[in-house]
């Protein structure tokens, strides 16, 4: 069984097969460094793979608005490394801050290379993404990821205040998703849509499909932390609830719970005690209240909004398989 | 006694009054965000002080290039803001790197705020700089800035790599200060000129100024740690010690040292085993061997060179300011 999404990623991943082997080629040129640990941790985080979903974004929104690269300078491919590198950034800090040890099923670059390392390694590609840009040279592109990458800080920051904190309102739960998540999924496919020089409509078309996209995509992650095996997961399995992180299945089953139910919520996740029982308890009070339902529920309405920000793009391969990838988000079909 | 440096930059600081207040204002908005966290922590760092010698330099260096703000756009302010932002976010990561619990005298950000908030927040005043560079629209200075951002955490890591070796080479020494301090240093006076518009000649004079200056800097910087108290410092003494840190102090001891002193130094830096009476020895040696007075040499050549990077331009109030300033950086004098 796949994860809920791969199956619509992959059919973008071979459509821009050639693209992805560049961009691969990209990232690997340009992390590396005279500080030989650099590109050592960095070259942990290329094996551990990954899905490569918002460099495949930026590829794709750059295809469907007309970008044929006969400028000679592969800016999509340029640009598709930057979003990735500014993806990794963020990875090697949420993990040291998170203290996980797992990433996509192996060892986290904390847990092998320290804290330390991860840290400074974030700063480095982060740093080398503004030279790409920088050598890019367009003020949109930067506007475009410079903005995001402030969200992106400030909704990891808003969902360390928002830990262990069961007054949280959904709103804000999809302030901080929309933080750390949507607004690089958005940025991605916006620039690319730079690059493909579309005109204001379009740009505006593929922000929010990539916005409505990243809101589908994080629901769906947060669900699978309450219902998926880590095999299919890729990091452990209760990782959100051990940490205490309020996300909406948590919500959803501390707003539909009996008394009993909310004693038991503040204990694990506002007070943090925590027993070797008490995942399966909660596992067991959000199946009964239909936690992963509600969660997924929302998932579906932001992955049609995104189909329909597509709707004013022509019909084509490129846009078939963008909407595959918004309906395969949330379902488990092939 | 003031620290060295502290009377060269008293009176550029004077000199650049307006313009430094300007440069608060921005720093102080540009901090805001809706995450109340991130002002509340950029906040203590702004209380904390510091000399704001880099946005300084800047500021001084655009000016002494002929710019007078008849653009009515302040950049000179505003690069300067940016130049304090990446300094203060490699500051908080800094921190959390070397669990430092002081920082200008007062607690760290990460004593207070925890280490999550530290690396995050420090994370957005990166991605805010470079949303000010996007705004200022200059390649040049972007180019400048996002290279010195990159080598900053080169140099980061690069001391991470040495801490602990005693088979450093002052070589290798020498290019982590120039990476960790000198390369943004230069960077802040490069960006200056670029502002005020000056030829390739002076730009290249201001980079080698900053440069030289920022060795200078960071070699007087990692003597005190070994020869000042705690009240002139404004960090604790003997941290570079305790964290086993390779300075050139360190190196010179060891180097000069007989066998004894080797064991010693073998013990307590590549060991890291450390009694209370361990610091007290390691002045003795110190002291003995004249590491801290070979130290001092290395960092008056780096300012006289700094002051020599000048000789092509015209005599005028900032000139004389900035040759104070590398004067003053490795000596006691008021």
């Amino acid at each position: 069984m796949s994860k809920p999404g791969e199956a619509g990623l992959r059919g973008l991943a071979d459509y821009l097969a050639s693209d992805m082997s560049a961009c691969n080629r990209v990232i690997v040129e340009r992390m590396q460094s005279s500080v030989a640990l650099i590109p050592q941790l960095a070259a942990h985080l290329v094996a551990a793979g990954g899905k490569r979903l918002r460099p495949l974004l930026t590829l794709a929104a750059a295809r469907l608005c007309g970008y044929d690269n006969q400028d000679g300078r592969m800016r999509h491919v340029e640009i598709a490394a930057c979003v990735e590198f500014i993806h990794t950034a963020t990875l090697l800090h949420d993990d040291v801050v998170d203290e996980s040890q797992l990433r996509r099923g192996l060892a986290s670059a904390n847990a092998i290379f320290g804290n330390k390392a991860s840290v400074l390694v974030g700063d480095f590609l982060f740093a080398r993404s503004f030279q790409i840009l920088t050598a890019d040279a367009s003020l949109d592109i930067m506007a475009i990821l410079s903005a995001a990458s402030a969200t992106l800080a400030e909704g990891e920051v808003m969902q360390m205040t928002t830990q262990n904190d069961l007054s949280t309102s959904v709103d804000q739960y999809l302030q901080v998703i929309y933080g750390k998540t949507a607004a690089l999924f958005a940025a991605a496919c916006e620039a690319g849509a730079v690059i493909g020089e579309s005109g204001p409509e379009q740009r505006e078309a593929l922000r929010l499909y990539g916005a409505n996209l990243g809101m589908a995509f994080q629901l769906v992650d947060d669900a699978l932390d309450y219902a998926a095996d880590q095999a299919v997961l890729g990091k452990e399995v209760g990782d959100d609830f051990r940490e205490g992180k309020v996300t909406l299945p948590v919500l959803a089953a501390y707003a539909a719970g009996d008394e009993a139910d909310r004693t038991f919520w503040r204990r694990v996740i506002e007070e943090s005690e925590q027993t070797p029982d008490d995942l399966p308890a909660a596992l067991e009070c959000i199946a009964r209240t239909d936690a992963i339902a509600i969660t997924l529920a929302r998932a579906e309405d932001y992955a049609a909004k995104a189909r329909e920000a597509l709707v004013g793009f022509a019909d084509c391969e490129i846009k078939t398989l963008l909407l595959d990838t918004a309906r395969y988000s949330v379902s488990r079909e092939r």
